[in-house]
């Protein structure tokens, strides 16, 4: 698969799971991880998916707009770097967020989120 | 300086130039430095400074909303995750716009980008 094609399947295995089962999102995270959420700095995989995990909705829906992805050096790391909508159970108008994910490649071939910041997009 | 101070004098001395002088910001760029933007590919700093002095518009200004920072890895790089607004001379709404930085550190003890990503937040 070309680098394009493993962001976009990459992004569309997150943002399932994060509105299916957002506990499952530990595996895509390691202890070496970093999420910035809105701000707010959380590093390792327990901590990041404790945040994501007690944020305050329940149900939500990500609906993507752009992907863009590129090497990020000799290690073989990919940036993805996401726009979308994220609707949220019972509120009108969905949340626009901005996303970026660095991607670094496993012993098993595949990859794990080494890096990880969130923006809402306030109109 | 810590790595927020830093991605933050990153921040304002790129788009300082970019609103003053645009064609400045080849020195910020190397050969192996990639831009996407609004989905284009492009790769060197020749090219990526073309590009960019050639967007459809003359005056602009930035204004940042916020900035947010992590190392990318042992190699010393630097992840910068900006959101922020783009007015255009002659326009009377300003475009929002997410953008991110990966810096690399040069032998000088500056940093350069790496990898570079645009995207306009359409309303």
């Amino acid at each position: 698969m070309d680098p394009d094609s493993v962001a976009k399947a990459f992004v569309e295995h997150y943002y399932t799971l994060f509105d299916a089962n957002r506990g499952a999102l530990v595996n895509l995270y390691q202890e070496g991880s970093m999420l910035t959420f809105e701000g707010q700095k959380i590093q390792g995989s327990q901590n990041i998916v404790a945040k994501l995990t007690s944020l305050p909705f329940q149900q939500c829906q990500h609906s993507i707009t752009t992907v863009d992805c590129q090497p990020s050096g000799p290690a073989g790391g990919m940036l993805v770097f996401v726009s979308g909508n994220l609707q949220l159970a019972g509120e009108q108008h969905a949340l626009k967020f901005s996303q970026m994910f660095h991607l670094m490649p496993t012993p098993q071939g595949s990859f794990y989120v080494f890096n990880d910041i969130f923006r809402l997009n306030y109109a």
